[in-house]
């Protein structure tokens, strides 16, 4: 965990708490951490303040379970990162920062079936309601992300378990659900969004 | 609660459920219902679809509580439409179809002050971080919807209360925080999006 990550005039900043509204004792990060428990000494985190950048926060060390994007503003409690996934949790374990978000230059490619088949969809604006777009399936085989960073959702108003999908990570190529994340126990999307930076 | 609304080619079509997982008794609406309770004979609404139009779902009867934005697709349960607010609810008692949602012309002017004065800035896009995008405090005064609606929300990312708001309802003009919803408790507004038809 060493250096700085910067985009734009910037680097990366996000400090965490142990209590939430930002209270007892507190961390700061400029790159990535697979282990906040372990560098911190922290017994969990409960607040979150992002100075700059975007993030991802993981509920597991070495950035496995749910994935949490974090973008520049107040989280005062744990619901205000997770909202509600499929199963509650308030564990934020590991962080790394997103570079690549793009919010005026986003595009994503979705696809009917596993590996680029069948029906497509190019976007390059937020959905909060993909089956409201003309979408038919409840899921998403595969998508491609050609710009930018990108987070599709499980229900629709970008509500459930959150699929953080950036341009520059398996270059941009998800073939199959299980790409999607650690916990993507079903390929539901109905609704997928811009990160901002 | 009678006739029918529609906006483009389909009426305003919302099912519910007393149920998870779209199970048990079911009841459909075409236009705003005042108390589902009353109409439906059930104990509770426990799974929504929304299979035309856009709906604002209540916490309480008579359109009063909480709000929650309803688009197009399924909402298998309370965690779908309400993410995680200030505190747990899981109760949606009253609904109104949301008629002037427009997604590709939406304007809202945000305002640093009540009665709009301060410093101003007007959107016409979905805003994941208001303080990414420049809005130095974490609090909106009171703000103006030229076309469309809008949903602004608490936290970054679209998380914790939502705060509807429509131009064609105050005529747009939400002149302190108490006209953004009879719940807001707090005018701290970090997120902000259009509503999808």
């Amino acid at each position: 965990m060493s250096g700085t990550l910067s985009q734009g005039s910037s680097p990366a900043r996000l400090t965490l708490w142990e209590e939430e509204n930002f209270q007892g004792r507190r961390c700061e990060l400029m790159s990535e951490c697979s282990s906040i428990l372990e560098l911190s000494g922290f017994r969990r985190v409960r607040s979150v303040k992002v100075e700059s950048g975007a993030w991802v926060g993981f509920e597991y060390p070495d950035f496995q379970g749910q994935q949490f994007i974090l973008e520049k503003g107040d989280y005062p409690r744990s619901t205000a990162w997770s909202g509600s996934s499929g199963y509650r949790t308030d564990q934020l374990l590991s962080f790394r920062p997103l570079l690549c978000a793009n919010h005026s230059d986003s595009r994503v490619t979705l696809y009917e079936g596993e590996n680029f088949q069948g029906c497509k969809f190019e976007l390059s604006d937020d959905y909060p309601s993909l089956p409201a777009m003309g979408w038919a399936s409840k899921d998403v085989g595969s998508l491609k992300v050609t710009s930018g960073a990108w987070v599709g959702y499980q229900y629709p108003g970008f509500r459930g378990y959150q699929y953080v999908l950036e341009q520059d990570r398996h270059s941009g190529e998800f073939r199959k659900y299980s790409e999607f994340g650690t916990q993507a126990h079903t390929n539901q999307l109905q609704s997928i969004r811009r990160v901002q930076h």
